[in-house]
């Protein structure tokens, strides 16, 4: 069994009324409802609510992947929770998804080098397409080329990190909006993916494209094959 | 001074009106026309017409950077003439940039080791926008983020090409199509650089930008600095 | 299962007293022989001598990987038999491993777009030493750091290749020679990954740890997780 | 004029013998001795005992590079100074080129996103072999191949640091140790340079070749020819 621990912020998910309307029952627990689904994964939960955001030496001792979504609280998680976290990756070969606003996450800064700032061109939402560059790549596998979604922020590039190692997803957003949508990178021992679809006011999450990415993700992170 | 050989395969400009009405002295003299205007550089043209394509061993060996613009004719260039571009590229350093649909020229698959096919998911032209992805890439100094282009060909993903080693400039089109527009490469001692932007019907290499671009392609290939 | 096909040329193997005394059995045998005792492999072998090098449509189509390795016989393979080889790999995603002195087949040159040349400043044998550079990578999973060889023909950089896009392992071999002995690629739907080790008058194929290599590149390249 | 300004922390100079029999006027002059020989380049030192490490805001604010080397003393380092140092390369595009020890300086660290951790294997001194793995890069330009070092400190992998955007150098030291000795990467706007010769008891930076290569690599950082 491989062990994921799904980390959300879940802060928007209690007073902000359309992110409750898209995630209901808590983002985290949509990522970890999907994820569970698959026999090979082993799925745990925490948030900022958790004491040490339920982030410790004993909890990542026993993890594989964290998957890592935060937005307005970056701020909040502990300096010590992040080199916990860091140290995983490196030297233990964990491996970290960053999902989405997670890309200002002080933990993929920390991993990355760079300041992970991206442009917001024209504030707003619109339609993307999220297309393949990497067709051999194991997070690739059987997804379809695009993949169309509805209505997600509008990010854009200039998105400040280093080159991936691996391309695998760029998106396209209405108005000719480019972005490194899907970068692969070794750290360490350890493997990192970004993955910008999850914007909180959308159920992007519950798209089967996105989940069977994510599942592919967290299966390449550690480097063994989807069954 | 660096010598530039700018290669039209010059064969719509003939008989089609809208590539005539584009580019009424022929693409490549448009081409040579901006490039000679820059003090540092000595440019000359050939066309398919010429006898070898132009492209003899004498010449080669007095030429440090050539442009190559290809679409229809992508047949006619004779086999050695592409070992022998290709030899200069790789065992003594020349450079070369291709244009366009000479994506799938000889001599950029032979280059790349890939098929170079690319998909147009719906036939037809739209605006683009060129995102710049390394902000501190010889090619992209002072150029802005994006540059905006009215019209061109809508390529799309998946552009079977490897990695580049450096991915300097994205293309997003009007309906979310993505692309791979400025893709920069070491072969062997030499350097090659796609570019994207040039349908024959759109007078694209009249637009300030996209000149700039081709002149800082032109110095980065060198390896010397725009003056 | 997945499918595996060792091709060795077959040609010194006959004639030459010190090959026949490292592989009695022939250098694809051998190959076959290790690679067959694990229970998720499919082996079979082919060589010069078969028809067709016996690397047919057929065969092709019912193979997932290809280990190959040739040497005095580069120009003896037919370039139909190249461009089957090519077209499996980057459009059908099979995956190629070339071995040693295949560096200068037709088939990875055809793959990689240079010239593949290396250098052997002094022609003979020495002790290697072959380091992980990607702890985290499937095929370094369980080798130890460094390999130790105790004699290969040392090979040397300038190695022509395009920059990998993941360097796995560098070798340094007696006498402070260096070469980039492990480099993996995309190309296409296809994986390809160059293994310098494998002299044929030294048994390195016999030895554990290339032999782990080897079956780790096979999974790799098929995208698999050993069992 | 390209500014330089060369920082050693200067701590061994003054009492350890064989450092003082090395390099006896100081490294940083040493180094800024053969650069300001360039007459393209205005150069100044600090060290730590400058106020504030010599590294101000107004000091940076006119410097396009530094040379950064580091080895008992990068925890005296303020984290003010190396946010300073950070935020001119990723935000400024200002160059930094990170000298032999200098691999474990919090500025590097800070830019990596990795340990940067290496191995010794043998703790000692030997013979070293430079070798070009980019013959067409700038950094690469007129170096022999390989650069010969009678003796140098015997570094080896796994260094952890992310897969170079372009490995220019290879070194191979007696024994067989492998290490990447050239490391060149895009951060934000700016570019970093990793070189490994220079360890302080071994007038490394005397040799011709290796004078070259740091002149090379101040070019290259700021996008300039060299005259």
């Amino acid at each position: 069994m491989t062990k994921v621990l799904v980390w959300c912020e879940n802060v928007q998910n209690k007073t902000q009324e359309n992110v409750i309307a898209a995630y209901p029952e808590g983002m985290h627990n949509t990522l970890a409802g999907f994820l569970s689904a698959d026999g090979g994964l082993s799925v745990t939960t925490a948030t900022l609510d958790d004491p040490d955001c339920g982030v410790t030496d004993e909890k990542l001792a026993e993890t594989d992947v964290v998957l890592w979504w935060g937005h307005v609280a970056h701020g909040q998680v502990p300096d010590a929770v992040v080199e916990r976290l860091y140290g995983r990756v490196v030297t233990n070969g964990m491996g970290l998804i960053a999902l989405h606003s997670s890309h200002f996450s002080k933990i993929f800064k920390r991993l990355m080098g760079t300041s992970c700032a991206l442009a917001i061109t024209k504030p707003g939402y619109g339609a993307e397409k999220l297309w393949t560059l990497l067709p051999g790549h194991p997070i690739a596998r059987g997804i379809p080329n695009p993949v169309e979604i509805e209505a997600e922020e509008t990010y854009n590039e200039y998105f400040d990190i280093p080159q991936p190692d691996e391309l695998v997803f760029n998106a396209a957003f209405e108005g000719c909006g480019s972005f490194r949508a899907g970068a692969a990178y070794h750290r360490g021992r350890g493997k990192v993916f970004y993955f910008q679809p999850g914007h909180e006011t959308y159920p992007v999450y519950r798209q089967k494209e996105v989940q069977e990415i994510l599942l592919n993700a967290v299966y390449w992170a550690v480097g063994k094959a989807r069954g």
